[in-house]
């Protein structure tokens, strides 16, 4: 059975998504996860604040699991369409919804929260180490495959970005392929 | 001399880009406009949700303005190459606060207010159209022109927020030698 605290957690994921952080208030938040108001102070001391980063974290470790379904050092170019094309297909079942779990909450912190901006640093960067490895084990060169990481996470954001902001998922289609034919012209 | 309406468009537009739409209250636009807090209401009478459609907008209008000049037929390859360097330079000078004008607020409003959402794709648009169009005049074929600009934005948006996110431009330089590299593929 689900804790109070993952209830918080995964309530909190699902509105900072949709609505971004700013605009996500702690009353929302323990409505949402059925949870009395003063769980949230009990479970995060810090507030809000605290709440944010652990729901960064949760968010981009869940996210990593994602990673590790989808690719295939066998088939690391398939791997890429596939991530896209199931991507496309979360945002268009979801009405342009669930795009990237850190995304907005990315932008808004940046410049506003050392702490959260920290966490989703660290987020970004364990997505794009792993991804890395399994362009590695594709066998592209180490300092090839995380630039071809970087690039493809850079692109599958914005994408998620334009997709929601039109209502369509043409952006992700145009994204995944040229993220994966930037992966095939790296194969050795 | 600037009028007080520009004024407070040009204040929003500058807390959007570092702290978001939600993030920014409206005592906090009419003082960073130096303006009366009653002028905001005379000059929009919709209230935040009015001036955030005009300032993405006029955000929308400004980086038009950029495109035009960076971007030239005659070196379209060097035109992406050049446009993503100075995006790193301007995030990097400005302590990674200002990137792109609209990509945070883009991404909070997606499923919050149809009227801004509307917003950031018009703008988005008309970045891609405009974009596509230097991109046919170097001789691209028009749909692939299409393709080819709106992967450009894509990476660039997602560069973006990895820069911001790490205090880091190497992703700009990754983001912008990927996409260079596709625009030079298509070329005829």
């Amino acid at each position: 059975m689900e804790s109070t605290k993952d209830r918080i957690v995964g309530a909190s994921a699902e509105l900072f998504r949709r609505q971004g952080y700013a605009g996500t208030g702690v009353k929302q938040i323990v409505a949402e996860a059925n949870a009395p108001f003063g769980s949230l102070y009990h479970f995060f001391p810090g507030g809000k604040e605290e709440l944010g980063a652990e729901t960064i974290r949760w968010s981009g470790a869940l996210y990593l699991q994602l990673i590790d379904a989808f690719f295939d050092p066998n088939d690391i170019v398939g791997s890429v369409e596939n991530f896209f094309a199931g991507a496309a297909e979360t945002v268009r079942e979801t009405d342009y919804a669930d795009a990237c779990p850190i995304a907005t909450v990315a932008g808004e912190v940046a410049s506003t929260s050392e702490p959260l901006r920290q966490a989703t640093a660290d987020v970004f960067e364990s997505w794009i180490v792993r991804t890395a490895g399994y362009m590695a084990e594709a066998g592209i060169p180490e300092k090839r495959a995380r630039e071809l990481a970087i690039s493809t996470l850079a692109i599958l954001e914005g994408a998620f970005l334009l997709s929601r902001a039109g209502r369509d998922t043409a952006p992700m289609a145009i994204a995944g392929a040229t993220a994966a034919a930037a992966v095939r012209a790296a194969l050795p």
